[in-house]
């Protein structure tokens, strides 16, 4: 992105701030941060596309007002045209710091703090007893109170900008799968296949979701561990499945869809092989008619691992649905059972704006797993999908 | 870097670990990490040259045990021949983490918590949290320590692989600043110096050791805030300086290197622009002399900002040297001056192996501000230069 996109894309979400700070009751949003190139709190671009090398606050009030104390050679990488104010310091922050609370009087200060939402845990622990000690003789060390909720919305609440990038970068990996139809064949190792992927990525300019290693992740056949590691030398063989889970990064933002391939004529998929696909694309779209704003994460989960587990199938050992961004997995609100490590996320209700996929997979016994991923945004009243869904399995001549 | 060189970097350092273990007094080493894309601590890539999606505990022992509690998709992204034992999960991670413990029994277990050092504060305050939760019906919530001093030391302790990327990537810098001497000339902007260097960066396939915006820092002439914004169209000007900050980044490690050039003859240097580079140039020279290993950070520095201050100016408003590695601020003992903004780090003791920069400015009238920087490395008894120290201004015919 260039500074003009840059700052198109936060000038949209720091607008978003007045309005989640009252909804968090948040009187100041306190973004805490040093040395970004090194270590970066996951929201700093949204709100700041730069980098900053001494320790910086960004003060944020329901008022409106946005205020950078920073370092004093950081203090022109701070674009004057969202901030209201830029506060530089040579020796130390804590004086300006503490004259900006005592002003603002803040009863609820939000930091960067999550357990469960790794998008709103960017305060690290060693900055966190640092704040905590500058603020010792104030009274604000014990007002400091989780910016879950508050991160929550602003990154899950997708702007337009947003929006329009994640729908680029849906339109350019079904290309690649559109690609994939004519370049597929019996016989190719699974590591051939990422290659040409991996060279029309690079072609068209797109970077990865994901670490390029397991992107995309391709299983062929039955005899693969499933999960985020990489191609192997498998090969595609007439009668086997073949399956892609794939997401480029386009302008900053992320897709991430799952999609299923046959060796063989449609009217020879093994019936084993077609009841799986049926009940996981099945599965994703009573989910799909599930997701809407105000409904808990775990209860769309809840929708789709109960067909999967009518269907006579295990309950699959992942989440559902994540929200995608800026990152494949961006946090917030989640789509996933109550399991101990998805913490409180799965207690989070969607929220208009938010763009999830909507992912599962069933075992087959000879052809490997059956596995799709759709991406969707949610609006007013339900959901649309971002990608086309995969109606049948993708098949390739053998 | 491909796979097998991203191994013998990371098995040299794990090799370390040990001996770094026993001289801090921590008995188990708990990196603690989840959604690396997003959100990684910088030590990861040091131990483990993979992201990792779900809670994940890293573990080592001063006898060298390393283990991997990780989540069941991400067990293959750990390399067999780096970790001895690698145990996946899939609800939750705090039974296996526990077991691990309690067969350990640490009296003192090391997490990346630091006030002072960024490199060592990879560990989130949520994440924090929940670490402190999941051991709270154990006796290990209470033997937490920080290992910053661990942390420092094996970043610090540049591997025979590390020092090799250091001084590519030193020596490129150095080869475009020689391509300089011939592409300035009087009447060019900020801007389209910075642009040949970005250009030549390209071709010689090195990416930026800090954002691009300001890297190199291009300063023509004495009408220019000094620091970390980018380049303006100033226009270089016969009878003023120029002064560059430039760092590459090559093979993952980083160069950090100030030039100075004048434009016109040596003989017409004005007087107060020769004394000044005169002054910076020997304080660096006076501050490597006393760089060796045991030293304190601060120590060094002072024999810098001494030397300035003696010479009647005024002492500069930032550390004398930072380490420099993977980032261009590195983390780990600074060569500083005690400032509430610098914690624990001007207190550290340099050791052999630690690559630092040695850098200052004076100001000048007239000319603007005159700044150098060398990058060395800390040798068994002193220190050894990696760039070729600048011992006159770089003169441009005008």
């Amino acid at each position: 992105m260039d500074t003009r996109e840059n700052h198109q894309l936060q000038s949209e979400k720091l607008d978003q701030l007045p309005a989640l700070l009252r909804e968090t009751g948040i009187d100041c949003w306190l973004v805490w941060v040093r040395e970004t190139v090194q270590s970066s709190d996951p929201v700093l671009p949204l709100i700041l596309g730069a980098d900053l090398v001494w320790p910086s606050a960004l003060l944020f009030t329901a008022d409106g007002e946005r205020i950078a104390i920073v370092g004093t050679y950081d203090a022109a990488v701070v674009p004057a045209e969202l901030y209201s104010r830029v506060i530089p310091y040579t020796e130390g922050i804590a004086g300006a710091l503490r004259i900006e609370l005592d002003r603002i009087a803040p009863r609820a200060i939000g930091i960067n703090e999550s357990r469960s939402d790794v998008a709103a845990d960017g305060l690290t622990s060693g900055m966190k007893a640092l704040l905590v000690d500058m603020l010792a003789p104030t009274p604000y060390a014990s007002r400091l109170t989780s910016a879950e909720r508050l991160v929550g919305g602003l990154r899950g609440r997708k702007s337009p900008f947003e929006q329009a990038r994640i729908r680029d970068a849906v339109r350019i990996t079904e290309q690649i799968f559109d690609e994939l139809d004519a370049f597929l064949s019996v016989g190719q190792t699974e590591i051939e296949i990422q290659e040409f992927v991996h060279r029309r990525m690079s072609e068209l300019g797109v970077g990865f979701a994901w670490q390029a290693a397991s992107n995309p992740a391709v299983d062929a056949g039955p005899n693969k561990p499933f999960g985020h590691g990489g191609p192997s030398d498998n090969r595609t063989k007439r009668g086997h499945l073949l399956h892609f889970d794939f997401g480029v990064q386009s302008g900053g933002y992320s897709s991430d869809i799952q999609r299923m391939y046959y060796f063989g004529p449609p009217d020879e998929i093994p019936a084993e092989a077609k009841r799986a696909f049926e009940t996981v694309r099945d599965a994703i779209q009573l989910a799909a008619r599930a997701l809407r704003p105000g409904v808990r994460g775990r209860d769309v989960d809840a929708v789709a691992r109960g067909h999967v587990v009518e269907c006579g199938y295990p309950p699959f050992a992942h989440a559902l649905g994540h929200q995608i961004g800026r990152y494949a997995h961006d946090g917030g609100t989640l789509l996933g059972p109550a399991w101990e490590r998805y913490g409180d996320s799965p207690n989070g209700l969607v929220e208009a704006g938010n763009v999830f996929t909507l992912e599962l997979h069933v075992p087959t016994t000879g052809y490997g797993q059956v596995s799709l991923e759709e991406d969707v945004v949610v609006t007013g009243a339900g959901c649309e999908s971002l990608s086309h869904p995969q109606r049948v399995l993708r098949c390739i001549a053998a």
